[in-house]
């Protein structure tokens, strides 16, 4: 039997930050057919109450370090007031959405990420995706949500990456499902020049992945978003894309397809 | 055929604001036999973090008005922090427990308050429970919990009564289930003397009911919450039971249970 096509959607700060663009991308998000999922990251919301709470940003090498008034944060702002507000705008726009984090149903169990040279407070690493129950919410029409919190089925909720949530979410539901990645980010897809915002290179294979990498064309923050969505599509997930908002348009022609 | 018999657990602010009388009820809670569902109030933290975003509570009549802001710092911390900490603690005592607002499936629908004379901003009155969907969790061995914040089918969430959303959700469920609602408050039950915390009245009936507000025993903050009791029973919930965080215990015997 042929299986079910699952879009499985990721959005991050650049769409969730401006309320205008995220209600039309939900209203297009509503709009698409089928069974899909939706992933969404943090935005400028969890900086706003965590500044307002009195608490200083920690970085290392870069990284937010998640301390415990840090995880309680967001906490809030992710699942609690980013994820309510996008299922209650996804109700009014007639997809039946429901919130999840990783904890609910325990859908997503990770793990504090071990330390090793740093320690990174209460980061998840994703262990394993609950796709029985996944698969129960999506058969009764219902669209699951994902904000980027998970537990360790200890008590113990942690602050995890969106990217790796939804590639882990469409990976653990292909066994089921047909599930094809989308990844909406600030650019219309992956560019041959940064300066050009429209020279998107619409194929990429894995050939052409090593390529590009070697060119310095894939660099910086580029590089651990495409080695996440080559390893969803090396885990079972059949088909990736890259874009910005429009992508979940039907009208949309330009974005980036990632294949093996 | 016998309906199987459904449990709905409302706890308010005094079990929720000592994290280890929280903990401690939930262990109980989890053990519980047979379909349950958890309904969860607010607290002090929602008044900490309030105050900390340097909002003012507004208060007409003794009753809190729910400005924008207000609805914000309550859905973040009712729907985000409350709600997923409690399911986070039921998942590690193994109680499949998922954290849901009204919005989300659209389990409960309700609208604005209807300003009279008075605008309480956005408070919701409830119009609506989704047992089907509800019904579905349960029926896959997963214990909804719900926290105290709807929303109007139109993008707006709201903030609700929590003792209103347990005996709405108790009613909505008893044409699927012989559903007994269970009120979690500080005191054993309702008390003969306000200065005897034993004194337990142990049953109320509609014409004792009656006799004990003649008698001024029912007085006060009790009147509205025994009023929500009654109309429970009225509309088809089956018992009604009032005690300390014990009421979940097996062992526990004293207790008022209400009956029409």
């Amino acid at each position: 039997m042929t299986k079910q096509t699952l879009k499985v959607v990721k959005i991050g700060g650049n769409v969730i930050n401006n309320e205008e663009a995220l209600f039309s991308f939900l209203k297009d998000f509503a709009d698409l057919d089928g069974p899909k999922i939706l992933v969404h990251g943090g935005g400028r919301k969890a900086t706003e109450v965590s500044s307002a709470m009195g608490l200083e940003p920690k970085m290392i090498n870069g990284r937010r370090v998640t301390d415990e008034a840090t995880v309680e944060v967001v906490t809030m702002v992710y699942a609690g007031l980013l994820n309510k507000k996008i299922v209650a705008q996804l109700q009014k726009n007639n997809c039946n959405a429901l919130g999840l984090s990783g904890a609910d149903a325990n859908c997503i169990l990770a793990h504090k990420r071990i330390v090793k040279d740093v320690d990174y407070g209460f980061a998840g690493d994703v262990d394993a995706i609950n796709s029985e129950i996944i698969d129960v919410l999506l058969q009764n029409n219902v669209t699951p949500v994902f904000c980027a919190i998970t537990h360790d089925k200890n008590g113990q909720l942690l602050n995890t990456n969106a990217d790796t949530i939804a590639s882990e979410v469409a990976i653990g539901m292909s066994e089921l499902y047909n599930t094809e990645l989308n990844f909406v980010f600030e650019l219309k897809g992956v560019l041959e020049s940064i300066n050009d915002k429209d020279s998107v290179i619409t194929e990429i294979n894995s050939e052409k992945y090593k390529q590009l990498i070697a060119a310095g064309i894939i660099a910086d923050g580029m590089l651990p978003k495409m080695h996440n969505c080559f390893n969803a599509l090396e885990e079972g997930v059949s088909k990736v894309k890259i874009g910005d908002a429009s992508l979940v348009k039907k009208s949309t022609k330009l974005y980036t397809t990632l294949s093996l």
